[in-house]
């Protein structure tokens, strides 16, 4: 029998341990042996629940019990689930785990002692919810060279987004029933300012490059900004808006990643990735273009990506399942000032001629409004823009990139 | 060193030897240890070719060289690539495959005799080409209950439909158009008639069931009868036409599955799997819907997929790979005469009334059409669907079910 301990009874914890009591059947068919829940640390009690008599409140029980082979950490944070994890995989214990900013920040390391020890260190979940993401990418696409990504990793803000279209809402009004259905956290920051689909893009891009990629150093910017006006011209330019993570291999061996929202044509499969959905888009050398879809967050969504890594560790056990490559060495981030996109401009309809003069080439946008004017650049670096549009002066009102 | 063996030399097969020897680095990296092509069996020679001194003619070089462990069978058919399969499963070889006719039909033997001899049968790039499915699916989706498949498995039949609905040609005319592009083959007989998509989806039903889905019992509807009057009135009421394969387990434990052209509503993600693309979209009981989409079909992205496949049985050597659960035994598939949906009609303008009275509730699509008329049908069985359309007589023009 394999026992499997799970740290912290949270949503996710909750649902691991419905997806492995649920569907034991094909769980235990899949792993190739029976398995079950043997603890769940929490430092709560939960009096009454079905599987209270597993909670305990000792990590090192999990630690020392040598039938536990593998453990989903599921407890979120970087201070002792990261202690935890490191521990176990010294122990050789595989983990599996759905807390994305632990992966980022200490992905390689961790990686590196499990291939060491012989276990797995897996995070199917840490991106994408439960759409299988990191698993194609890392056992499907092993003959390609990834070359690009460019991915809707965040629900609450595509979410709003996807409100904001469909409804003509304003941004404050849809955040606010977005906490109140629970689709956005009292404090959202971490979504709407785009720092979890960083986090996410930067544990893409170091698989992709095969070395660390520092979230910290991906420019980010959030949703905050966007506005009905522009999807008035969006929809006008048959596009609609999305917060976009985007990464790109170079030539010269640097990365160019970035979260930005981005106005993405109705013809693009991303623009069908609506309310609390994900998609990622992946590019490869010789496949072209795959893209991924399903639900990027939800508890058992979340749970049943976790439960897909246990039984993959279940299958390995006195090995390690990890394929990928994700060394500490830290990848290079290209300047984003240098890169090159067309740019939508919201400004004062009184700036018309100016727009004009300083954006020659660019397509006007006719949106049926007459307190501001819109239109799409030509091609231009960053640095291009931001000097051009600083000619604008106070008649700029936004400014959004083209996917 | 790890030495593959490549069966046929035609299009995919030159694909494979170019993706490992292309990509080598990545896929000897994948792989944990260099690989290269050892022998390419065809009964052609190619004077000139990169690869020409690998070519053999005789198989018994392959079967009976201890150093390959790995066979690629991408020759097609299911008379010698079944013999040949056969007999390196048997002697414990690996073999990967791009043959979806073979698999369909002896699927389940051949995993069960490479099981028993300790090698792996793979096959991803039986369906979706490029597009990982079968490796999600069986290796990721490991957690959960799969309830229900809705696909675009056939590249030739969506290119011809995308073409119809974007330039408003025929049916004919687009074909023809198809042929001479190589998108569509001189006897497109295969593809436009559904065969193609439903030896695939038979093959998911399989995975998904765990037993075997006889394709020849799964009701299979071509595109041929679609028209561009179809397609005015699916833009009138907000859809697309696409062929989908279905599949769906029921609670009686039979299998509903169905290859047919089907009004998609615009808001489906699988109504932007435009061109030769695929879509499969799966339903889980923990993750609700996923959806996997990308090239089809080609020579790089289905090379890239059977190379996919190598890389797995190399990092499994002496063991196998195989995750899913596919018994010898026959599902039972559900009467699709008792199965319910939606129906689009169109029927001359004079039946107007009668078609008023023999479907009330429909709902009547404004087309700015006067030859015809059309309309979409509140659910129904397909019984009681063919008995009342029935009695519309000569004045029923088409008909095509709702997705």
């Amino acid at each position: 029998m394999i026992k499997v301990a799970v740290l912290g009874y949270g949503t996710v914890g909750s649902g691991v341990v419905e997806v492995i009591e649920s569907n034991n059947a094909e769980v235990s068919a899949k792993a190739g042996e029976e398995m079950h829940v043997g603890y769940i640390l929490d430092l709560r009690d939960f009096p009454g629940d079905t599987y209270e008599s597993l909670v305990i409140h000792d990590f090192n029980v999990i630690l020392e019990d040598p039938e536990v082979s593998i453990v989903c950490e599921v407890m979120g944070g970087v201070g002792a689930a990261y202690q935890f994890t490191k521990q176990l995989l010294e122990a050789g214990k595989s983990v599996c785990t759905s807390n994305k900013e632990l992966v980022a920040k200490h992905g390689a390391e961790l990686l590196e002692i499990a291939r060491d020890r012989k276990c797995s260190y897996m995070f199917e979940a840490s991106v994408g919810g439960g759409i299988p993401v990191i698993r194609p990418i890392t056992k499907a696409l092993t003959a390609e060279k990834i070359e690009k990504i460019t991915a809707i990793l965040n629900g609450t803000t595509n979410y709003i987004l996807t409100k904001m279209e469909k409804e003509g809402a304003g941004y404050g009004e849809t955040l606010k029933k977005a906490q109140e259905l629970g689709y956005a956290e009292r404090n959202p920051e971490a979504d709407v300012e785009g720092l979890d689909a960083c986090r996410k893009v930067a544990i893409l891009s170091s698989l992709m490059m095969g070395k660390n990629v520092d979230s910290g150093k991906i420019y980010t910017e959030g949703i905050t900004k966007v506005g009905t006006a522009d999807f008035d011209y969006a929809k006008a330019a048959g596009m609609t808006i999305k917060l976009l993570a985007t990464s790109q291999a170079l030539e010269d061996g640097s990365v160019l990643a970035m979260v930005t929202p981005a106005l993405v044509p109705l013809e693009h499969p991303l623009s069908v990735v609506n309310d609390v959905y994900n998609g990622v888009f992946v590019r490869g050398n010789m496949l072209g273009d795959v893209m991924f879809y399903g639900r990027g967050a939800g508890k058992l969504p979340t749970a049943s990506a976790v439960v897909s890594d246990v039984i993959d560790c279940a299958r390995h056990i006195g090995r390690s399942s990890i394929v990928c490559i994700w060394d500490k060495e830290e990848a290079r981030l290209a300047d984003i000032e240098e890169s090159r996109k067309r740019f939508f401009v919201r400004a004062k309809a009184s700036a018309k001629e100016a727009a004009q003069g300083l954006f020659p080439g660019s397509s006007f946008v006719e949106a049926g409004r007459t307190e501001d004017i819109g239109f799409i650049t030509e091609e231009m670096s960053e640095k291009e823009f931001t000097e051009k549009s600083r000619a604008l002066g106070d008649a700029l009102l936004g400014r959004i990139r083209l996917a």
